[in-house]
Parts: structure tokens; sequence; C-alpha cells
């Protein structure tokens, strides 16, 4: 069993984060003792607070080995009552030191027991599949576009989205609250083209509007999302806050399934030798904070990450993970059709294919289109 | 006069971002080109909206030049109507293009009407001068630390620094609601501490305590800290989000001065070819949000930010821009007592010198520590 207290007052439970730094042998063993007081008080280490409390509350260094002449990996890891919640937790694992050159986060373990104060996915992959009574296959995602369409536009082809059985029809993350389709209009049109097009097709499309806003917007936006029939909601948190997409999953929030879009994530994970790691950024953060499905950038479109960081944040989205629930991969980003085939050999059953520009360029009609790419994946 | 439309619909108001794109000259001017699609229709070129609409809406191509064999400097301009509120400003200008390569964001200006829509800073400068009675020197702060301190010792520390003539006595940003030193208690006690201490020295210190939270959470305990007379705020939004400082500054906050915190916002300036530049990152975008007042790394400190970078900061922060009112650069991060006679030189009068580990590090005489600061900045 685990004392519940130690002499330092503390539980004893430590969660780890692994670390990539770089320099030489010395610099980078000044760089693990750096981030250990960096990340905790703060102060040098004679000012820690006095005996067992001030060992414990600074971070400790769990192993170091060179992986090459100029790069270290250090374990380090700190005490669960540090971090209270996913803000501060994200504040002990890298902020300072993301003004710090050099140091990328590769890996955050929680054990289990500190976990379960996160909430995590309130829906998860088991939970959409019976939302939309689809218990096996890979789900059919595409988005509206293009900003500056109108209301009307932007409903005529979810309507033709629905009819031609995309399980879920999103709204692209540029279209927000503009005066080309403004937000109330916008989703009552869509909410409404969609149900028409599932009573035409007989399936069960859902619409997911953009909810990405300041957070009271953002509240105030889902809610009414929710009261006129929405299925689920799109947000992005490098936009708006991994705080704002707790209160979108949780107490605060409408209930529905969440959609998470990288926006401006990319600063995080860009660079190899700084940041924090891609299957943090997009995979155990929007878990963590009440994503129930996470789309990133697949390799060999129109973006940079290779087929190995998607592959990680696949893992990491959707490996057991003390209470969290899996949830929903979401590669896209110029994900073109004849892919995949091929993508299915490697992403399985439990993803959805996210499918925007090339659904688009197929030709005119697209139902038919959309038919086309659900033959593809059934 | 500016036309209220143009036949686009739109008012043909654009805002200006500069990027930095590498690569050589046929690579940049395919990275420039490709930003105007991806950050708005996010389709090709033949399947934007049709007409004046179509061609407004997408990014133009204002300027393009080599600087360097293998880096462009490209002036994209986008319809104000794209970005409808800060979080939409951020999606526009690095939204998706922050997960591709080699681009980074060096400047954005906005028209003077378009700056309107944001809330900015509610005090600013002469604002929070005012509320201390201080109309011309630099403010001096601090951090109470360490994490792991209870709340009765952060207390007492409070009170030797409000002794001693420190004006704004801020929670260290490590400090949320741990067990601890819980926020209630911790805020409790702490403005008390200073109220006594002021009433011994005769200044008019106030204590700051640090919301970085979730938005539902940072709201109730901004509004819980104003109840009890705590004197501003401390918020880090690359923690908790931009749209969450915009709703503590706004309606929806409890009208009480901002200092923002820098924690997590590092991965966006690190990098000299990707990211976002450190005067937009750390001046304008907390400026634009609503925050009074923006901590950095000075040089010279523990972290890695050069004098140029500074200096574009607290330009950025204080520079005359559309109706924003100017706010305080607070360099910290190591800031050593003795350096502050050549800062002055260099900053002003207009600034906030956040001292911290120097203070406490002078001896444990807390409160002469503070005189001692007080005397080299007056």
């Amino acid at each position: 069993m685990t004392p519940t207290s130690t002499p330092s007052g503390l539980s004893g439970q430590r969660f780890h984060v692994t670390y990539r730094v770089t320099g030489d042998a010395a610099r980078c063993r000044a760089k693990a003792d750096d981030i250990c007081l960096e990340q905790t008080i703060e102060l040098a280490r004679d000012q820690a607070p006095p005996g067992a409390l001030g060992e414990a509350i600074i971070g400790h260094i769990e192993s170091f080995a060179m992986i090459a002449v100029d790069a270290a990996r250090v374990v380090v890891s700190y005490p669960v009552e540090a971090a209270d919640d996913l803000t501060q937790l994200l504040n002990v694992v890298f902020g300072n030191i993301s003004m710090k050159p050099g140091i990328r986060v590769e890996a955050v373990a929680l054990p289990p027991s500190y976990q379960a104060r996160f909430h995590g996915p309130r829906f998860g992959i088991a939970g959409w599949r019976d939302l939309l009574g689809v218990p096996v296959r890979p789900l059919l995602c595409t988005a509206l576009k293009p900003m500056g369409a109108d209301a009307k536009e932007l409903a005529r082809r979810a309507h033709e989205f629905a009819v031609g059985g995309i399980d879920l029809i999103k709204d692209d993350h540029g279209l927000t609250n503009q005066s080309m389709a403004q937000y109330r209009e916008r989703v009552l049109l869509c909410i409404e083209a969609v149900r028409a097009g599932n009573k035409a097709s007989g399936h069960h499309a859902m619409y997911l509007p953009n909810v990405t806003a300041r957070p009271t917007e953002a509240l105030e936006r889902a809610h009414f999302a929710k009261k006129h029939g929405a299925g689920g909601l799109l947000f992005a948190p490098g936009l708006a806050g991994f705080g704002t997409l707790e209160d979108l999953a949780g107490p605060a929030g409408p209930g529905l399934p969440i959609m998470v879009h990288p926006a401006f994530l990319g600063s995080h994970s860009e660079s190899p030798d700084h940041g924090v790691a891609h299957a943090v950024t997009y995979g155990l953060l929007p878990r963590l904070a009440g994503g129930d499905a996470t789309i990133y950038p697949n390799w060999g479109g129109r973006f940079s990450f290779s087929q190995e960081q998607c592959m990680a944040i696949a893992t990491t989205a959707r490996e057991p993970n003390g209470g969290l629930q899996p949830i929903f991969p979401t590669p896209g980003g110029g994900v073109a059709l004849d892919r995949l085939p091929a993508l299915k050999q490697v992403y399985g059953d439990d993803v959805i294919y996210l499918i925007g520009g090339s659904l688009y360029g197929r030709g005119p009609d697209l139902a038919d289109n959309a038919r086309h790419f659900r033959k593809l994946v059934e």
C-alpha cells in the first residue's frame, strides 16, 4: 500500500517527465539540475523549504544518460502535489523552461491515482460510437469550407455530405462568427440540413460546429449548439486553451463529444531540439483535457509530420492509460482519398479519417464524392 | 474616406502579417503562396468563393523579398473580416502553418479601426500608476516563493516586502491551489499581511495573486481576490489561453489590473526559423488581450533572450498603437539587483522591475532587502 503521507507531508507519489536536452555532458547535467529547480521552487537549492518537504518538492533526477555526444535523455520526477490541475501540470512540465534553449519534453507519465483528478474524455471511442450507432468501422469526417461562403452554401454542402454518408461533418476550424456566415445562423442551418440529409439517406451524420473562442463565448456557443441539436463540437486548444477544453468537456459544458483541432500548437512540436513531442502535444494533452478525438496532419499530406510521429500520436490517443478512455486519432491535413486503403492497414478500425480538399476536389457532386469515400472505408 | 463595402461585400480593410520563410527562392515563393490559402480558405485556389469575394478572402502577397540565399521576408494581408476576434486572429496569423516548417511571424499590423474591437488593457501604464499613486518612477515587483512554503510563511514574506516598499507583490506563477498553500487561505492571509505592512510603512503595496487555471476557476479566483481586496492579478496565457486573459480583463472579470506571465510561451519564440517573434508573443498579444504589464526574462539573467529581443518586447508594449493603452514591460527571470542602475538607462521610467531570487538571496531580512531594491530604483 502507498503511505498516505511521508515526513514531508506529501503523499510520496511522483509523476515523471522525460526530457531530451542538448549540449556536451557537463552542459546536459547542468540543464538537468536547473530543470529540477526552475520548474518547482524557482530559487537556489539552499532557499528551498526546510527539511523533508524541500527535498520532496524539488524535481528529482531519476535517470540521466547521454544518447549522443551532444544530447542527453533525463527523467525528472515531481511530487503530484506540485501540479494540482492540468494547467499547472503544463507549467511544471514545461512552463519556464520553454524559454530556455535545447529542452524537449519527450514523455509524461502520471501515476493512475493522480490521473484520476483530470476530467479526461467524457465519451471516448466507445461513447462516440454509441451515439453514432457505428460499433466497428473507421469513421468518416469532413470539413465545411471555405471561409467566405455564406451559411446557406455551407448548409447545402452539409446536406450533400449527410446524404452521401459522412459520419461527422464539422466546421472548418477557420469558421468562427464572421459576418459572412455568423455562428448562430450557420449552426441552425447546418443542423437542419444534416437532419434532412439523414432523413433522405437513412444515415446518422452529426454536425460539429466550431466553438473555438474566448471561454465565455465558447461555452455560450457550445450550449447553443447542444440546445439546437448539434451532435458534437470542434475546438482548438492551441488557440483558446487546454483549460477551456476542460471546461467544455466538464460540468460547465454541454455534454457533447469534442473533436480537438491542432491549430497554433505547431510551435511546440516543430523543432526536434525544443518544445513538446508530438505524442504529448497532440495525443496526451487533448486526451487529459477531455477531447474525444484528436486531429493531426497525417504524413504524406500538405504538412511535415513523419509516419513515426503520427503513429506515436495515435498510440498515445488509444493506449490503455489509467482510467482515461481511449480517443480517436483523426489524421487529416491533406489525406487523399486514394491513400485510404493503405492507411487502413496501419490505423485499423478505431480511427476517424478527416478528408477535406480531396473530397471537394473530386468533382462538383459532393454527395457522390462522399459515397465514394464511404465505399473506400467500408 | 474608407468605403464601407466593396464589390466583395467586405470592408476592404486588411491587416498585414510579416513572415520570414526559409528555403531557396522557389521554395520561399511556394511557401508564400501556400500561406495565402492555408490560412484562409484551406482549399485549392479554384475552389474559393466565386468572384470578388474569393479574391478578397484569400491572403494577398503584398511584398516578397529574398533577405538571404535561403530566406525571404513576405508580407501577407488578410481581410479584417477573416478574424472576428483575437482567438481567430491567432488562427489566421499562424494556426495551421504553425505545423509547417520554416515559417516565423515577425510582425502583425492591424488597422486602427479594426483594432478597436479588441478589448486591450483596461488600466495600462497610466491607470496602474493612478491606482498606486506613483506617477513617474519605475515600479518594484517581487514574487512570493517558494512552492512548498505554507500560506502563513508566504504571507510573512509578503508583509516584509510591503514594509520594505515593494510596489507589487505577486504570487510566484507556480503557486496555484496546491495543498501546501491553498488559494483562498493564501490570498486572505497575503492581503491582510500586505495591508498591515502598508500601515507600518506608509507605502501602498499591492498583492497580485496568481489566477492561472481553467477559465471557470480563473474567473472565480479573480472575483474572490477582488472581493477581499487584492490589488491586481497574475495570469499566464501560455498555460491558460489568451482568450481567458480577455475574459479576465473584460466584462466577465473583476476589473483589476493584470500582470501577464510568459510560462509555456517559449515554444513560440525559441527557434529563429519558426514560430512567433518575441515582440509579438510577449508584447503585442498580451497587450491586445488586456494585460497591463508583461513579464519576460531579461537578457543576462538565467534565460536566453537577447537585449535586442527584450527591447523589441518593451517597444511593442509601450509604443503608440491605435487606441491600445501602453503597458508595462516587466523584465525579470534572474535580474540581479546590481544591474538596476544600468537597466534604468535603457528602460527609462515606464517599467516594472521583477526581482525574485536576487532579493531573497541578499540575506534573511527581506524588508531590508526590499529597502535596498527601492533605493537602487529611486
